[in-house]
């Protein structure tokens, strides 16, 4: 029987890591490590560093993941398709390394509970799986502005950049995180009234804040994060807007 | 100069603490434990076990939060005086036990960003304010369920007991995560074509957990909740619900 566990492991900084992770990685007799081919360099250090430190006694399993067909007009059936030859990729590692069964571990950026496809696939497989969660994109968000998600006691919408700029602003929304937005969709909101807090590779030495009222701090994100990620040569962010008084 | 951090600690498992939370424990100071008249003995010696173990250099300052005027007919006034006289009693405790200043620490249940007071009263004080991301319900619900909070690239709409009973199911959403609801707003909802998630007690040893269709589970958790509140004296919970087909 193979029991496998998705670990949250942050958004960067190695000691987002939480003791329950750190326990699972120790007890972890393989350790599945996909390398996608526009691995962040920055990234796979970063895990590299946590497996040495954490789970040095599992096997390590490293091998490509298969890319996604995006030539394919199909968008959801070519990520179910994509989904399905990840969830084949993580089998032959397992029956290759583990064929008596035993315990797998998978290090997912963020936690596995929030715009991730770990535990989509990995329901296609027979095995049990175990959460650990770990700290997300926009929790290392609020916690680099000291700011609340929530105003008092009131609701918060999180979405991505398409959903931003396909359906406007949430109504009944006070406060709306914004993530996967490669697009910087906040430009084409009527800036008035709103503030937003942003973060490039919050929790990485490279961490970048801004914030402000969105029409002064609007333009210079824009820019600062076309030079970042021409710098970096990749680039993860998000943000939290706000229209209250 | 006063350096405070606040500690989000998870929902109940010793292991939820991020490595940044042992080590700004360790690095304290002075921890302000402040007790609450109800404290949940559960809780508390939750709180004193992770001192124990990992802050156990630190000057610990137990002491007796201010109540809230609970009988104040202006609910948001009596609130902000409230966390007024917090901060004031915050600030008793630094300039005992650390006049020549420091770091202190706060420890958090949950994470410092969601519906939690503290970085509003850490506001009042002349300190630096840092903050320590910690596992929030929603994240110990989800991976109890090994459940993405997530469906596809869509949006997620995450709110309180009173907010869903006043204004009903948020347009637009699939998915709705519900906290701070100590009446279970969710029997009011029409409950055709909605599924939930619920959980009590994440992380600790009493953890329940239900699922199902909300027109067969809804009246289970009802009863559960009302029982296990009984016999424990207390009860912590939350819930995701889901429209999809």
């Amino acid at each position: 029987m193979i029991d496998l566990t998705l670990i949250g492991i942050g958004t960067g900084h190695p000691d987002h890591l939480t003791l329950q992770g750190v326990r699972a990685l120790q007890e972890a007799d393989l350790v599945l490590i996909p390398m996608k081919g526009e691995d962040k360099e920055d990234l796979a250090g970063l895990r590299l560093e946590m497996l040495a430190r954490h789970g040095a006694q599992a096997v390590q399993a490293v091998f490509d993941l298969p890319r996604r067909d995006v030539e394919d007009p199909d968008y959801l059936g070519a990520v179910e398709r994509w989904h399905d030859a990840i969830a084949q990729a993580w089998a032959a590692q397992i029956a290759r390394h583990l064929p008596g069964g035993g315990r797998v571990a998978l290090l997912v950026w963020g936690d596995p509970m929030l715009y991730d496809s770990s535990l989509r696939i990995a329901a296609r497989l027979d095995t049990r799986v175990r959460v650990i969660p770990g700290i997300t994109a926009i929790q290392a968000l609020c916690a680099a502005h000291a700011m609340p998600l929530n105003s008092l006691a009131s609701p918060v919408v999180i979405t991505t950049g398409r959903c931003l700029r396909d359906h406007g602003w949430p109504e009944a929304a006070e406060r709306v995180v914004v993530m996967l937005d490669g697009a910087c969709a906040f430009r084409d909101l009527p800036p008035a009234g709103l503030r937003i807090w942003w973060g490039a590779f919050l929790g990485l030495p490279q961490q970048i804040l801004d914030h402000g009222p969105l029409a002064e701090a609007g333009p210079r994100i824009i820019a600062a994060r076309a030079e970042a990620r021409a710098g970096h040569g990749w680039i993860m962010d998000c943000y939290l807007l706000s229209r209250e008084g």
